[in-house]
């Protein structure tokens, strides 16, 4: 369910799997800084893990999450979430340039890192976490929300992938945000900090194309970055899209923006097409607009069969979280590969990169 | 009405004005190679001009022509069109790469033109009939259905243009079309005759794009095009892909596919999608999937104001038609002037020259 706990970032499976027994698989969050953290926790809990501690640096947002979390422990330093042997995994939201840096400190310390997207925000971060990686047989997972805590999303990788449109042609990913100025923290505003819309937010679309086009790589064929109507923020881009070809030879397409319209019931009126040899299919992810009751996670299938209106809501869950604890505790790939999640970054700051370049 | 008649390229509006007194307005139809021939027939008919006379050189074509419009007188020849003093326009829908000598034929005679898209197939073609509409003062006017002859998109473009969505950031619009392999003519196959998709198809997409974004050109980002599933057609696409920066400083994408599933009700599900500075739009032109009904021409405006289901189907109309001949007795360029058409189709060329080159 979307927003249960007030949180907009956290949603909660109505049906979830165990995948471990009580306080057999420990973990830490730390560096709250991106909402997200809540959903990465919710996942985790849902699927077994145990809260060892809490860490951030700054009193405030621990306090609040324990609103959510009552009786979690508080960590008192991240040194001491590192060097505590129970713990196997650290969840943390940090401040997008900062992930890696935190996420190489967790590797070191000989445990496994879950980090909410943007992984990176340069090319230099990926490329000495690759490093790091190979180094210390760790894991450097990523919070792709837009996939993989999504229930309509989740079933339809499960559908296209199984074959229900034929051999895949394209994908779109269409991904407003709602801006919320008045809410937002500095370096939200600062592209240092957040790495540009395409390296931010385009990780999750690079994440999904990739899924859904069954491809390992990309070409990007163009990109545009624009800042059109924050003058006050000029480092801040309201605006990005990326064409791609992917290494299946289907196209892939996505637009960013920060233009959700304050009176829109939800952040964002996500949606994904897919066209297949053999049918098309579209997901609306958070909302159907002006149907009644608001409904959410919906997949409208159209191929030979005829014209199918999916409802996922409640009914699909979020498998991601307890294959990733495996994938974890048994070293499988089964939740999500490492290369793909490095691809992932990847073709975003190149993308990134080709959009700053073309001015 | 969609498909009263029986064909699928002839809407039929539920209320229409007429422009001109029976007799005033006097028109031919020629070269019946598309089946748009019959939309252009009846947006002018509804708007009060008179069909002195149908031509085509296949007596089969008159023939299927009759049966929806009896009575037509038929000329013998397309000179016999062209010498006749009363006839002020030729609509035609040759095929393709035909167009552009047939309108420079009608603009000779003293004539006005009105072709079914695409207006040309090479630059070429398009710089002579430029010099030959500066040479005579004739017009060459062009059929872009998708906007012209489609209620929603009608009035979305009025809510756009009104400032319903603030200034435009973006817009996106995919055209999946249904193939009906079996029942083509040759020339559909014959990238010479049929331009490319994106010449073909894609001008419709352009005039969408300059006439939402207020633009009167563009800058082609990248281009696409693809043939995923015919490989018994070797020059066919079924698939083309354009990124644009309009001269606005909107962005503009366009994705055309011939991958609309046989189940489909509707050849395509058309949509349009554009985004504001203060708020969303989207037009679902021939269909809402699993709707019930089976409802065609809505528009889905979020902005300051909430959310909207404006239903547009038989309320609107085609003013467009009306407009156009007012336009032609006049000298004036209230419905749409010769230099958008003109970067519509040039815009549509240098895409496609530049997704072949490509390859």
């Amino acid at each position: 369910m979307a927003s249960k706990t007030g949180f907009d970032y956290a949603p909660q499976a109505a049906h979830s799997e165990k995948v471990v027994a009580p306080g057999d698989y420990k973990f830490a969050t730390a560096f709250l800084d991106h909402g997200h953290i809540y959903g990465q926790v919710n996942g985790l809990l849902e699927a077994g893990a145990e809260l060892a501690c809490v860490y951030d640096p700054d009193p405030e947002k621990v306090a609040k999450f324990l609103e959510s979390h009552p009786d979690t422990p508080v960590a008192d330093s991240f040194e001491a979430v590192l060097t505590d042997p129970e713990i196997k995994l650290v969840a943390a939201a940090a401040i997008p340039n900062r992930r890696a840096d935190i996420g190489i400190q967790v590797m070191d310390a000989g445990k496994d890192y879950f980090t909410d997207k943007c992984p990176f925000t340069t090319m230099a971060q990926l490329e000495a976490v690759k490093a790091k990686v190979t180094e210390t047989g760790r894991r450097y997972m990523v919070y792709f929300s837009e996939r993989l805590h999504v229930e309509s999303a989740v079933k339809a990788t499960e559908l296209v992938q199984g074959g229900a449109i034929g051999d895949v042609v394209q994908v779109i990913n269409l991904a407003p945000h709602r801006l919320s100025k008045d809410s937002r923290p500095d370096w939200f505003w600062d592209k240092e900090q957040y790495g540009g819309i395409i390296t931010d937010i385009g990780s999750h679309q690079c994440d999904q194309l990739l899924a859904l086009t069954g491809s390992t790589d990309a070409k990007i064929k163009c990109a545009r970055v624009a800042n059109f109507s924050n003058p006050d923020h000029p480092e801040f881009e309201d605006f990005g899209e990326v064409s791609y070809t992917m290494s299946s030879g289907a196209s892939g397409y996505y637009r960013l923006d920060w233009f959700t319209p304050d009176a829109s019931p939800v952040w964002g009126d996500g949606r994904t097409f897919v066209v297949g040899t053999k049918g098309t299919l579209e997901i609306r992810k958070y909302w159907d607009p002006a149907q009644p009751g608001d409904p959410r996670d919906r997949i409208y299938l159209v191929n030979e069969d005829g014209t199918q209106l999916i409802e996922c809501a409640d009914k699909v869950g979020f498998p991601f979280f307890g294959a990733m604890i495996l994938d974890l505790i048994n070293g499988t790939e089964k939740a999500m590969t490492q290369a793909h999640i490095f691809k992932s970054a990847e073709i975003s700051l190149r993308a990134q990169e080709m959009a700053d370049a073309a001015g």
